[in-house]
């Protein structure tokens, strides 16, 4: 058995949890013969998936039974603070305590960014730790900041720009990542003050700097990174996500219109079925909290047992990129490169 | 004859002008009877138009031949300041001069802001014009602004909220819009401090305000209004531009991808051309500037004959619906509201 990547698993994170993370986790062990996964949540849920896999998997599940559940509904750090025996909790300290290497949870995205940051702590010289989203288009391209910051500054947008670029080497296995900023205009004088400013900053620091990109070019493939502030980058996610699933029941309202387009829609199943699945957000199945200290990542509450299990695979991969490690790397080099470049000056501090 | 909306119109605005602008011009005046157009542009274009439509028509119609043109590419407000004979800026002047009620241009969106602004003039009390666009959805929708201030404050949310309202009262012709502001969350305690203090702010003053909505409520009818700062706001338009053109573009290549799936589209051609139809985002053909003295409305530089005609008929119709009078009225009014609540206060002034 060679193991290359542990994840924990919030076993009760998901609407559909536990059934639906057992299902995935069931799904991700058959996929990756060298993952191991360690879940937390209730025994009997524990037990029964146990129970129900072939030797060879089940050897690489570790059950990790807890008591207590965070709900959606709750406030996220007090119930990270509180609930110190909950699924969630329990499957981000293992990797606090180095017991696992990731950890994946589909449940509340507010809790998940809490215990990214209380319990698995930031990389030191990360000054904010950000979402990063990888949407589907003509190629694949990380959004990131899409929520964990609504308010930041300008060097917060060149951290983020390097940590997504690491994460899109690691996944996406783009050597030279293009990065880009999200912004109103492609000239360099267009949009907000904070727009401009960062503008300037990635011109002058940030290899892979393509300049700025427009709400058009997300899904275009015009660059395999794209960094904005948390809210901009909230909102367009899930104007995407909006958009894309009026258009799709628009189009099948239109095909089950008539007799005659119902079953022209019959003879275009298979390519429908296709479209479908080259618009699924879930393909990743589960964004990452880049800036912490080991690999944290959150599936959407609505996951299906194949979203679950693509989340955990990719958690995995991102484990097995190295990124954790390879954004501490780089997050140094750079205060290193501004401290040279200020050497009389006192060394930047992390905000 | 009994014309109750006299439209200028930049004969020179959008990539297919002059030829386009006069087929709009000639579509609109065709299909609403109580329209005058005054036409700005080269003098040619201007008799040949005028030679080709029907006598009733041409009588409905006023010919302004101006010698300059502002291209895409020239800084906005120099272009305005300094070509004092081009059809977008002597458009405007008739709008400023009283000889036209409403302004309409497909040219360049920074100059046409210029030009609103410059020459036309803020409706006192008004802190910061927006643009407004209608969102194809479920039930159309008004998001501003989308565009014209990167950076805000929390009060000229309000105002846009107010100015968003007027508008779709008029054109969409919903008696009480229901108003929202774009966040990140429903919760009021969501967002960025921008976010938080207009939502406070709205939620003391602004009735018909709802509440918060997310990106992927944009199109199903949720509200009648949503306000966002020009940031945000245009990178959510272009989004959903995007994002349409992409699910369609994938759409139509799993369409061509077989003999069999190329028959099954011929027979839902009709259904197809109903759903691009429904998603059309030129449908009202153009965004008005609200917020200025007369109503400046500006459609996309792409725009058809069809998006032409149909952006004047829009401007007719707010044009009609006193959407200019209403909004300077409305501001008059919080004016007073605040300097009432306020009584001891020194009165609030424009930023």
């Amino acid at each position: 058995m060679n193991i290359t990547a542990r994840i924990s698993v919030d076993g009760l994170g998901g609407d559909f949890a536990p059934q639906v993370v057992c299902e995935g986790t069931s799904l991700a062990l058959q996929r990756d013969n060298a993952l191991q996964v360690i879940l937390t949540g209730p025994q009997d849920a524990l037990d029964a998936l146990a129970q129900s896999l072939p030797a060879e998997q089940r050897d690489r599940l570790l059950l990790h039974p807890t008591t207590e559940a965070i709900t959606m509904g709750e406030h996220p750090a007090n119930a990270v603070r509180t609930k110190k025996d909950s699924s969630l909790v329990v499957a981000a300290r293992l990797v606090k305590e180095g017991e696992a290497d990731g950890f994946f949870s589909a449940g509340s995205t507010g809790a998940c960014l809490a215990a990214g940051t209380l319990i698995v702590g930031r990389i030191p010289g990360v000054m904010r730790p950000a979402i990063g989203v990888i949407l589907p288009g003509v190629s694949p391209t990380v959004l990131l900041d899409t929520g964990a910051n609504a308010d930041v500054k300008p060097e917060y947008l060149v951290q983020f720009a390097q940590m997504g670029a690491t994460y899109a080497q690691a996944v996406l296995e783009v050597e030279k990542p293009r990065i880009a900023l999200l912004n109103i205009g492609e000239e360099d004088t267009k949009g907000s003050k904070l727009a401009q400013e960062t503008f300037q900053l990635l011109s002058d620091a940030t290899p892979g700097f393509i300049g700025n990109v427009e709400g058009r070019d997300l899904l275009t493939g015009a660059a395999d990174v794209i960094v904005a502030d948390g809210f901009t980058g909230n909102v367009t996610l899930k104007t995407l996500e909006g958009s894309s699933s009026f258009v799709l029941g628009q189009l099948k309202s239109a095909l089950m219109s008539s007799t005659t387009s119902k079953l022209a829609a019959l003879i275009l199943k298979k390519q429908f079925a296709d479209l479908k699945e080259r618009l699924n957000p879930d393909r990743y199945g589960g964004a990452p909290l880049l800036g912490v200290s080991g690999l944290v990542c959150i599936g959407h509450g609505s996951s299906s047992a194949e979203a679950i299990a693509a989340g955990i695979l990719t958690t995995a991969k991102a484990v097995r990129g190295q990124v954790v490690a390879d954004i501490a790397l780089q997050v140094a080099q750079a205060q290193e490169d501004r401290s040279r470049a200020s050497q009389d000056a006192p060394e930047v501090s992390e905000a």
